[in-house]
């Protein structure tokens, strides 16, 4: 099997929730932007040469003749061939459901740094960032994770084990440790308010960490660091 | 087959481009949030009562014993399954990516008037709105409608007919109309300096508001009319 990932090769960014799939299911991968024409194919398939899909952004995936895009797309698709989602059918739709509302958290936390225009440096933008970031704060994160921990209460009811969707670790539960990382960098004292809250959002984050493939990867140098040049990142200003 | 659309009633939002696949289907279908009941069970399955799924947000979606949620998911699944999508699998992947990105292009129109918080009025952001909505005109809405128009140029070279993908009017192709709609009515002067680019997709938006089912509904007063609660809403200082 052929399985090729296309992203920015200096930054976790929107390709990490992927490459946390790809390790995890330990799984022989391509990170293509990390070899040495992986930068031109990945711009030339960008302007439409080279592969069946012309994505609007990266991250996007390769397996053998089927190219997708958009991470939770990416996502849901892995886990559901590589045996990181549920089995039944409604599950996977709730699984699918659960990643968009992570893909859609994320775009809210690029956004507080900015706010006006991704074509401008955040130094631009500080004004309106800390006014994004404070309702971000105080009102979207907390829903957001509130809302994750509900669903991991109520699949509890349903005979989960303190996961998101289903019974086992799925794809979904990678993304909310990956969410919670980024969080954690970004907002340190606004999630270390939050987290009281979330005791199962943050046991089932630290049970992700410790299994053994993600563990091994979370310690190599193939685990970039996060940086000021990240979708998460921390600027002490925006943290209240 | 039971199918149930759950959005707020008022608005056409992002529920339109669900209502539109249903509508251009042909498919019987209850918009349940237009029932008496309806509110009151759209919040129950908010709160996790009632569903199999507890979305985030709406739209949501009811096709007998299976429930999903998000607008790209949704017009995916419907498209897919009554005839409105391209046959072949790596056609389906990429209109599943093309249905992603406008819901991206969607979120950003949103943010043009919400740039600071959902939580407050647009007269309680203004300012930063009419900075954000420069940087959406000037550089993301002809980054995102030139993509569709080079979307459709490409397509057409693989033996399309003036389609986003396939050979056929898709789901996609819906989607890009509703957008079309609301831009024109968002941002009219910008829409018109940036729309001579752009032949090949007002074709296609022209034809799909042909449609005979889609332009009796459009002619119908279950087409709810655009308004200052919408995602697309009008605001002449917006529009530079």
């Amino acid at each position: 099997m052929i399985l090729e990932l296309f992203y920015w090769p200096q930054i976790q960014g929107r390709g990490e929730f992927v490459r946390l799939v790809l390790e995890d299911s330990g799984v022989d991968y391509v990170d293509v932007c990390r070899t040495s024409d992986g930068l031109d194919r990945l711009n030339r398939i960008m302007h439409g040469e080279g592969a069946p899909l012309m994505p609007f952004a990266p991250p996007f995936l390769r397996v053998d003749d089927l190219w997708l895009s958009h991470t939770a797309a990416i996502t849901s698709f892995l886990g559901e061939k590589l045996g990181l989602a549920p089995l039944f059918p409604q599950e996977q739709l709730v699984a699918r459901s659960v990643a968009l509302t992570i893909a859609d958290l994320v775009t809210e936390v690029h956004d507080t740094h900015h706010p006006i225009t991704v074509e401008r440096a955040y130094e631009t933008q500080v004004e309106p960032a800390k006014l994004r970031a404070a309702a971000f704060r105080d009102y979207r994160m907390p829903q957001f994770l509130r809302y994750l921990e509900r669903t991991i209460v109520r699949n509890d009811h349903t005979g989960g084990a303190g996961v998101l969707v289903g019974t086992e670790i799925s794809y979904v539960d990678l993304s909310a440790f990956q969410v919670i990382e980024g969080l954690r960098l970004a907002f340190p004292r606004a999630f270390e308010r939050i987290s009281r809250e979330l005791p199962r959002l943050i046991a089932l984050h630290d049970r992700v960490g410790m299994r053994p493939r993600l563990a091994s990867y979370l310690a190599s140098e193939r685990r970039l660091p996060f940086s000021e040049h990240d979708v998460f990142r921390h600027y002490p200003e925006l943290d209240g």
